[in-house]
Parts: structure tokens; C-alpha cells; sequence
């Protein structure tokens, strides 16, 4: 073009003053879990649940194919939120009321929708506010097979654009969500005891006894593949995948680095859970309450750690309990100014990660 | 085995005086697209286009499931030239009248043959010279939907086996491939509005200016793991995976370091700026040229910028329109000699991409 | 909580006295192959057989779609048996008439059992032993086309839990497994002339001379990808993805780092040696013995030889041949202590792995 031409840059996200109570967000694209995307995630997280991994074992169970492991749902519903909510978030502060509904299946579609809570201006720091929004996913609108696969509430502390900007402060009750974990019916001409063998032995809801704390055995070290899984999540957040960025102004971010999108840790601890507490369980029933303690980083390894604390029966389902958790996830840190060459006795142990977690999970008296 | 074995060591690709005006390659292998392969492309160069990403929303628009957006049809395509036309290639210089024709899906089986149009050697390094070619690609041949679904012609500088080789030299006309691009027909009774909230609502045909540039906000920092999606697309040449090869004789090499193929960039750019340009296009139309101006390396942050050259209507679809655009593709680079620990003071912005590429997008009057 | 918790580490894996001759392990999980599985894997070990690549092809020959290439197949079925055999396992000694069977295609579901057939202990090293194995692999078991794919023996050396404990020393002989490559019947009807220039015209039966050696002319660099790759294949072995438990006591582990799960390079130089040998063949007969000589590390470039050994007819099929191989896997290593930026003279071939392979190649005088 012989003109200079007129600059456009998008501003994206939303900011603190963006945000009224009882406002909706329809995300954008939705997204379709294709084999690909199945594949990568649950392979990811260590997912040692049978449903995830062998269809054949899926059917038998009443389900129509592989499973999505509730890792995997929600980091499909979860990040379309990410360019409304929490772009210019500084922190995501807490998940609130996580529940799950109905099973999602290759193929299916997910659309996810979000509305605002609360706005609460930060008295300290005049720059930035919570919001607290209330979301819920859907698969297959429109589509045979419709329903609502998850909900959650999460509270997000949000920076103004303009920091002279008035917040609309306020607080809303939240929408009442109908959204419980579909289960397959039990059913005793199904030959469950023949597939007892492809999960472990020993985490049936007879074994759990609260009071426990089950530290699980394996790590996996993080790479800088989590630049790719955040992009394959469509999770826009720059912090995650703009080396550049950072390294224009390194003290500006955390750890001077790229940080790993905390959706990533949050499947990775279920899946390092999964052998020692979750390849019997029928499904996820709700994370009450979680939140990341501290930040994780390309070379970081991580470590999960379950405490039971209490069992319940599922009205009307015999053949199943509940089963209360609490899962953490941590990592370990070197003292500030240590490298790797140094001699390796000063390691201390960082939680990065908790999250309160009931488990829906089959009797050996029906399984096995 | 007890004797001493005779050693065959194949030599691969073809060398400047193989090419013939008016040979025909056709290429080895032909590749299925599996999700596998279309999850990998579409969500590594962050597509935003609605078509891409959600299969309900494809099939609303008439198409028969998630739609492969234009890069991973050109690397699925092109990849396929590169054993025979440029894997003793110095530099591939131009893309010419890249088309693109029927929509390609998961499951379509993608074959290309290249026909050589003009071989000319060089007067200053007799050592090499240009090759041009004319590529088409067919999906499912053989099959129900076969089609071609993508020609384009390039220009490659490629090096001589033996120096002192007479290259045959000439040039011939292009063959005319009927190949546009297969729009959904415009339906009246189909519920577009109600899907409007999944894609931007400002990247209409009505909203785009000619003389504006719009900077892409965002930036994708490129690891080695350009090294796999290479070999996913079973590129051959070995300066884009074979460490050892450089290590050997490393100022042989551009950079002295693995070198990203640029079909990567291509479509990272082309990822980069759907949000702005690509999100409520129905296709790409045409790219009439294209070329590299700088290598992209592992660490390099890409970024991406679009000026709307001119808009026009498009003869018997008053529901869409033509965006013609430039989109380039940049990074960053310091000073020699500088290391990653100094002061961020002197970044250098470097082209790396340039495209001319013109879209068919919907008009919000249609649409929305 | 507010008391204490009861802490529990759970054991993993076998040890050498947990070994019985006759035992039997139905190992955990199961694993459908997805289009994701299927196409990490067969690009990443840069297959050429278009068996595996394009559809239509294979559909063509008489498959049923896209062929599992033979390293996919021995990785899927392989890592089932880590966590019961390997898992504590010190090295893998040998893989021993390893054969195929039924061909796999994505959708299919891979199931394990593994019969102990010796136990040895050391006679110099009382904390270890040699467990020898013998494992077949069944897909949809109790499903439509339930059949074996693969079955094989291996030697392993495994420690001991506790050093004073006895190990149950003994041999039976292997099972016999009816096992043995299908292959898809030669129909004249079929024109599989046409589809000749998708495969590399010198790779036919008539083409192989034993006492030549083919040294393949493509290397490919190893990344920390490798984590992600074993991850996906439901390997547990620490080894390969805990780097905080390698710095903790690097000196106890070879290289001091993590060590790349030998399935990988298995496949990559099944992959390496296909576009001069493999991509005529409809399968892999059996692979009689092989071993892995050295370890692989992160940055290392893998490179793959074959030599011929010998050629024979198949009973009743004259469209095929037999030809009998031998493939070579090596890197280039460095001197102790020199870095990259030093001179690159000093680099040293280093064999990695060995592995003696009979493949059914199809004749030039029946497809070509």
C-alpha cells in the first residue's frame, strides 16, 4: 500500500469495570473433543481409570465409548471462560462447586456460558477487584443428546483497565444449576467381574478408610510442552506461550518466566491420584472447593497426595459410595540462587495445588 | 553375517538437473487426516474460526463436520512435494496462485502430483539454480467426494548434485486446474444468528477498512517441539531435525541450529490472526504470493500483523464478500552476541512471513 | 483433618521373589487405539509404509482403513506389561520371538496377559535376577473380531525387594501361542498397479540382496518430548519422567539423567530403515531376537542401519517374499566432558539397539 496505514490493535479480555452482576457471557467457538484432543490429555494426566482407556471395558460398564476422565471435561469447559473471565485476571483465586453431569464422549461438542456473580473492588489495591461468575457447559445443543456436563462458580481477582474506572460492586445468589453425575445403571446381567482385572485391586469403596493420607508414588516432570497443551485448550492468556513478553520485563511477571496454565496441574494431580484413588470410580460428583497454592514451571516436578476424609452412601445406588478427598499437589523448590549443579540437599516442598473432591466409586461386593 | 557387507547408502530427493519442464512428480505416501493430525495443526496455530473448532457449528453451516481450516490443508498438501522437489533445496522462494477448492475433513485421504514448469540456472553460483513447479492436490481419489482441493505453484532454489551438471533449462505455460472454493450454499432456513455469540462480532465483511493495519495481539513462543510437527507432517528434510548433522559442521548451516519449517510459521501466522480477520471467514479464497524473509528458530517468539488491502463482492453470493489482506509474520531478535540475560533493550523486530491472502468472509447482514 | 493422618505409600510393581514360574498377570487397563494414539506414534517414528499413512491405499490392499504400523502394535501391547514385570526392573536383557498376528485399526482395544515362564537369581549379585516372560496381546476381546496381534517372550533383570528373600527359581517351557501374520489375500480384481507410485519403486522383494548393508540415510533428534511419548503409552517407570527423583542421587542412575523408554528408539528405528525397506512390505513376520546396547538421552540424534541377511519364499502366498534383516540403531557420542561448542571432531558411534526382523515384502511382479 503506497498510504501508511491507520494501526488497529484489539484490546482482549475483559477488566475489572467490564464486569456487572447478573451480565452473561456466551464464550466463543465452543469445542468439539476430537480423538486427538482425548488422546493428548488423558495420556497427559497419567489417567489410570479403565473407562478412560479401554472402550471395550466402557461398554460393558453402559457407557457408549471411551470416557472422558473429569480432568479432561474441565479443562475443555473451563478454558472458553478464559478470554471473558480471566484474561487480565492477576490470579484465579478459587473454584467453587464444581459438578459434573452428564458423560462426554468423542465427538461431542461443548459450549460453555458464564454469568457474573459478585464485583468487589479490592480496598487495598485500587488497580484490581474479585469477580465471581457462575459457569455451566453443555454439549450438543441443538443436537440429539443435549444436556449440561458441568458447572462451577470460581472467584477471580481481575485488573481495571483504568484504574480511575468505578467497579459496579454488588453480589447476586447464584442460578440454581441442575447438574448431578450421570451413572450408568447398575445391571446384573453385565459381567463386571470379568473385567476386574484391569483395575487395581485394592480401590474399591471398601478400602478407603478416612483418616488416611495415600502419598502417590509417581512424579512426572513438566517440560515446556505445556506451551502447546495451553494452546490445544485455546486458552489465550499470554503469561502461558509470549516468551517475548516476559523477557521485555521479566520482574513484571512471576518467576520471571512462563508460567503453566494451573488447569494443568489440576489434571495432572487427578491422574497421579488415579491408580491409588480413582481407576474404580464411576465418576467425579463435585470439587466443593480448590485452589493453586503456588505457581509451576517448565522443569518443575510434580507429586499428588490424597487425605480421605469421610465416606457416604449414594441414595438409591447400593452399588456405589462416596468417597471424600482432599487431593493435593506439590512440587519441589531449590533455595533462590541454587542450581542444578549444586548438591542436592536443600529441596523443599512446595504446595502448588489443593482440591476438595468427592468420588463416586463401585463396591467390590457388586464389581468384583 | 560373516563377510564384510556391501554398503547402500540411497541418495534422496532430486538435485537441480533432475527437473524437466513439463515432468510430472506424483508424490509417495498420500496422507489420511486423522483427528489425530487435525487436532495437533488446528489448535498448535491457535485457529479461532468457529468452522474449525466446533463440529455443531460446522454442520449448521452446511458442512459435513469440523472443517480443516486452510493451513493444515496447505501442510498436509505441501508437505508431500518436499522429498521430490525441495529436499536439496537452498530456500524456497516464493509461493504463487496457492487455491483452495473443496472443504477437506477428518478421514479424507489427501494425494498430490507436482508438475515442473521452468528450470533455470544460475549465472553467479553455478551451483544451483530455480525450479518451478506447479502442485495439485486430490482428496479420496478413486472414491465418493473425490476432488482437488488445493493447487498452487512455487519457486524453489535447488542445488546441483555434480557442479559441473547441465541443467535443462526452459520454461513452460502453467496448466489451467479448475480449482475454487467450495462455499456452503446460503440457506435461509438455517438458524445462523443463533450461533452468532461463538465468533468475534466485529471480523464481518462490513467491518474491515482497506488501510488499516491490525497489530494481532498476540505472540506464541516456538519450542523444539517443531522437531514433531514436522515429522507429523512428514517433511524429510533433515535441517529441521538432525542435530547431529549441524553439530557437525555448524556453519554450514543458517543460524548453526535446527531451522523451523516454514509451513510452521505459515499457518502460526495464519492462527495468529483469526481472531481479527479469520473467525467469520467462510474459506480462503487465494494466497497469489507468499514467501520467507528471515528463519525462525527454537525460542522465537512469533507475532503477526494484517493490512486490509481492498474488499470486493463476490459474483453471485451477495451473502459474503472478498477481504483482500497482507498478513506478516515477525519476531525478535537481539544483537550478536547478546545472550537472553542482559538488558531487554535491544530487540530488533524481524520479518520472518509475508502473505497475500484473500478471505471469503460473512456479512453481518446475512449473518448475525 | 484434624488429627494426623495415617500415612500410605503404596508398593509398584513386582520384585524378583514375587516371580513364580506358571504365573500369570492379566495386566491392568487396556488401551483402544484413537486416532490421537495412532497418529503420534506413526509420525513420530516416521513411517513411509502408505499402509499406515493413507487410507484409501490400505482400504485398496484389503485393510479395513489405516494399518497400525508393527512399532505401534509392539508399544501398545509392550507398556501393558511394564508395571507388572518391568516396573523394578534394572534392565530389559531381550525381546524374543516377538510375532504379529491379526492386524490392528484405530477403534481397536489392546488387552495384555503376561505368563512367567523362569525365574534366576545371580550369582554374583544377590540383589537381582533374571525374570524370563512370555506375553500376548489380544484386541476386543469378547467383541466382534476378538483376535491375537502379537505375542512375545523377554528376559528381564529385576531386583529384589528384600536381598534375604528367596526367589522362586525354576523354567517351563513357552506356551504355544497360534499367532502369525494375516495378511490381506492378492485379488487380481484389484488394481494395485495404480497405487505404485505411493510407495518407493526399489523396495520390492526382488530389490533385497543379502549381504548388503543399507545405511538410512535420515537421522532424527530426540527431544524432552519423550516424557510425553511414554506417558501416553501408560508406561510407569519413573525413570523416564521423575527428574526431582534423578537429582536427588543422580550418581544412582545412568547418564544422571532421564533415560529414554527403550520402545522409543525401538520405533523410531523401525521407522528410520522404512523408506528402504519397509514401505513395500504388508507387515512384520517376527522379530527372533532383539536388544538395546546403550541408552538414549534428550538431544541425542538417532540413525538406523539394515543389513540383509536372507530372502525366502512364503508357503502358498507367491504375490510376497520373505526377507530376513537385521536393524541397527546408533548415536554419536562425545568424549566426557566436552560440550557442544567444542570442536566437532571427536564424536564416537555408539550402537543402541539390535534387533533381528522378518518382514513379508511384497513382489514387483505382483503390485507393480
Amino acid at each position: 500500500m503506497s498510504r501508511t496505514p491507520r494501526i488497529l490493535r484489539k484490546k482482549t479480555g475483559h477488566f475489572l469495570e467490564d464486569f456487572v452482576p447478573g451480565q452473561l457471557f456466551r464464550h466463543k467457538l465452543g469445542k468439539t473433543v476430537t480423538e486427538g484432543l482425548f488422546a493428548t490429555f488423558t495420556e497427559f494426566a497419567m489417567t489410570t481409570n479403565p473407562l478412560a482407556k479401554n472402550a471395550r471395558y466402557a461398554r460393558v460398564y453402559g457407557f457408549e465409548g471411551l470416557l472422558c476422565p473429569p480432568g479432561l471435561v474441565m479443562l475443555v469447559a473451563f478454558s472458553q471462560t478464559v478470554e471473558d473471565v480471566s484474561e487480565n485476571a492477576r490470579a484465579n483465586l478459587e473454584y467453587v462447586d464444581m459438578r459434573f453431569g452428564a458423560p462426554v464422549y468423542v465427538g461431542d461438542s461443548i459450549e460453555v456460558e458464564t454469568k457474573v456473580l459478585g464485583v468487589r473492588t479490592s480496598a487495598s489495591r485500587p488497580n484490581l477487584g474479585i469477580v465471581h461468575v457462575q459457569s455451566t457447559a453443555r454439549k450438543n445443543i441443538g443436537e440429539p443428546g443435549e444436556a449440561i456436563v458441568l458447572t462451577w462458580q470460581r472467584k477471580v481477582q481481575v485488573y481495571k483497565d483504568d484504574d480511575a474506572a468505578e467497579a459496579h460492586a454488588g453480589e447476586i445468589p447464584p442460578d440454581e444449576i441442575a447438574c448431578s453425575l450421570w451413572l450408568p445403571p447398575y445391571d446384573v446381567s453385565r459381567d463386571y467381574e470379568r473385567l476386574a482385572h484391569l483395575s487395581n485391586a485394592d480401590t474399591y469403596f471398601e478400602d478407603f478408610e478416612p483418616g488416611t493420607r495415600i502419598e502417590h508414588s509417581r512424579g512426572r516432570t513438566m517440560t515446556s510442552e505445556h506451551i502447546a497443551l495451553t494452546a490445544m485448550l485455546d486458552n489465550t492468556s499470554q503469561v502461558h506461550c509470549n516468551q517475548f513478553m516476559i523477557d521485555q520485563d521479566p520482574a513484571q511477571y512471576v518467576g520471571g518466566q512462563l508460567i503453566i496454565f494451573g488447569g494443568i496441574p489440576f489434571v495432572l494431580c487427578l491422574g497421579l491420584s488415579c491408580p491409588d484413588v480413582g481407576d474404580n470410580a464411576l465418576g467425579d460428583l463435585v470439587y466443593t472447593t480448590g485452589r493453586h497454592a503456588a505457581p509451576l514451571f517448565a522443569g518443575d516436578t510434580v507429586f499428588a497426595a490424597t487425605e480421605i476424609l469421610g465416606k457416604r452412601d449414594l441414595p438409591g445406588r447400593p452399588d456405589v459410595g462416596v468417597v471424600e478427598t482432599r487431593l493435593f499437589g506439590h512440587k519441589f523448590a531449590r533455595a533462590e540462587g541454587e542450581s542444578h549443579a549444586d548438591a542436592p540437599k536443600d529441596w523443599r516442598k512446595v504446595q502448588i495445588f489443593e482440591l476438595d473432591r468427592a468420588l463416586v466409586v463401585k463396591r467390590r461386593s457388586h464389581y468384583a
